[in-house]
């Protein structure tokens, strides 16, 4: 019983530019399920945020039939050392596919980001851009819940239909049908934006920072637009910054794990009487991976982006 | 009596783009120096900050013989609302000019800037760009006294000479003579940039970006590459405000002028050791003005330029 199958999911080489399905091969190797003892050493598949059940573990937090989240590989096992596992899971009453998204890191980075960085104010003016996402779909609803007034950008007419259905959005642009993204957000925004939760970069940032109010904050989560570009489209609105003395603040989430309790006791509440939902588009089966990566570059998800390697 | 004659400067028109010297007036009109008694009404000419002595107020603050400091009109009488005057002026002991500079709008830029945005900790790596200009020279210097390395730029020898041996910096960068602003600042910063004090923008952002620190913060003063451009260049490394977790933040002095005593506190007992400078650029008469504004654009002058209206 020692070896089994382990299928995986390999990058075949570096990749330059946005990825496509090409690039990734699935893989059936062969994994020992005994703990080595010794070396960590493993092929590289893709990884990524992961739910997982421990089979065997030589740390002392961690027991045969725990639940645990962190850093996993794309394969149906894995040996993962102790410093990728974030969390183990105490409530199992939600779904577990939850703790790759609203209860895992999208969740805390929604949290962190919102709160901690953009340092909202009942009443305050709030613009999300990809606003159904993983993230995006989650800081909507806690300016909802904060008292906020929240426009959201998403880039499909689905997707726009979930923000204001959905996750409660005041009002929902579609990006790709607005020929000037500044007038459409003067349009929503008469008075200008105080919180901007940035997580496209490019274009979308230019036609913001000139619609930020005085002492504006922009909380900088992600820049998915740009990441992929040769060469990135150039910002050209920046002195804003200084005239509306705005405040453009790069965050990542493993700054903010201290605050994971807090964070769970203020959301799942909020999840069990229905008051926060969580969409995800759920791929089933390790050989959908390369296709369901491909998309999220191309916003052909709607709402975070789920692979099933094995449900219990 | 009443009526004097009253040099002014006078923009002939709306400017876009740099200014240049034909865009400006000199003319000779004349004002009457009894108050009026409603309107404040005047023919505008260009403002800046200015110290001026009180001939006749109506203010309960102000009476005949002060020395004020705050915004004034290019001319050699006005009639200043009192809201434009930012402060009375206590300390007589040091030149009556560097309360345009150190002791006024531009000292105050620096010690805000630098102290209240940047929160710099001793030992960290600064950056600052137009470091020999009004602003630039007094954060190398304060950086210097909070124990931290500081590298400035500037655009000719003469102001890297005095970056090092006036203003006490470590290091001195000419950036019209680096072909690779990216290769002189990892040659300067191996380890990278904690505070970088914004004072020009565009490529030299782009370029520092590159270069800081995690968590490394960017007090945005000023983006004078940018500013009379038709078309600004485009920031394009703004995704490394999400690798390095920066803080890029714009300010206004106006907003800091509440700590104008702590920051006098701080600064005067320096100046009267000697150990705080100040490299004034002085242009004697209004007539001088057009050229010296001007200058300003393309860098010609030499440290906080300074226009002498009258001496007393």
């Amino acid at each position: 019983m020692a070896q089994v199958k382990n299928q995986q999911v390999l990058l075949k080489h570096y990749v330059s530019g946005f990825p496509k399905e090409s690039d990734l091969n699935i893989v059936d190797s062969t994994i020992n399920l005994k703990l080595p003892e010794g070396s960590n050493d493993t092929v590289l598949p893709i990884t990524g945020y992961g739910v997982s059940k421990v089979l065997e573990s030589g740390h002392k937090d961690y027991k045969e039939g725990d639940i645990v989240w962190g850093i996993t590989n794309w394969e149906e096992y894995s040996l993962i050392p102790a410093a990728q596992i974030h969390f183990k899971i105490e409530h199992t009453d939600v779904p577990l596919s939850y703790y790759t998204g609203i209860l895992g890191m999208p969740g805390m980075t929604a949290y962190s980001g919102f709160f901690e960085v953009g340092s909202p104010k009942k009443g305050e003016n709030v613009f999300v851009s990809a606003a159904s996402g993983a993230v995006g779909q989650l800081v909507g609803q806690f300016a909802k819940l904060h008292g906020c007034y929240v426009v959201g950008s998403a880039g499909s007419k689905e997707k726009v239909d979930l923000l204001k259905n959905k996750f409660g959005y005041d009002e929902a642009i579609n990006y790709k049908e607005e020929q000037d993204l500044d007038a459409a957000l003067k349009r929503h925004f008469p008075e200008g934006i105080d919180v901007y939760f940035e997580n496209v970069g490019g274009k979308t940032l230019d036609a913001v920072l000139l619609n930020m109010k005085l002492h504006g904050r922009i909380p900088v989560c992600g820049m998915i637009s740009q990441y992929n570009l040769t060469q990135p489209e150039g910002v050209t609105n920046l002195a804003h910054i200084i005239y509306k003395r705005i405040r453009l603040q790069g965050f990542v989430v493993v700054d903010y794990y201290h605050l994971y309790a807090k964070f769970l006791d203020f959301v799942l509440p909020h999840i069990r009487e229905g008051k926060v939902v969580y969409v995800e588009d759920i791929a089933e089966g390790l050989e959908k991976g390369p296709a369901a990566l491909v998309g999220i570059f191309s916003g052909k998800n709607v709402g975070k982006q789920v692979l099933v390697v094995a449900r219990e």
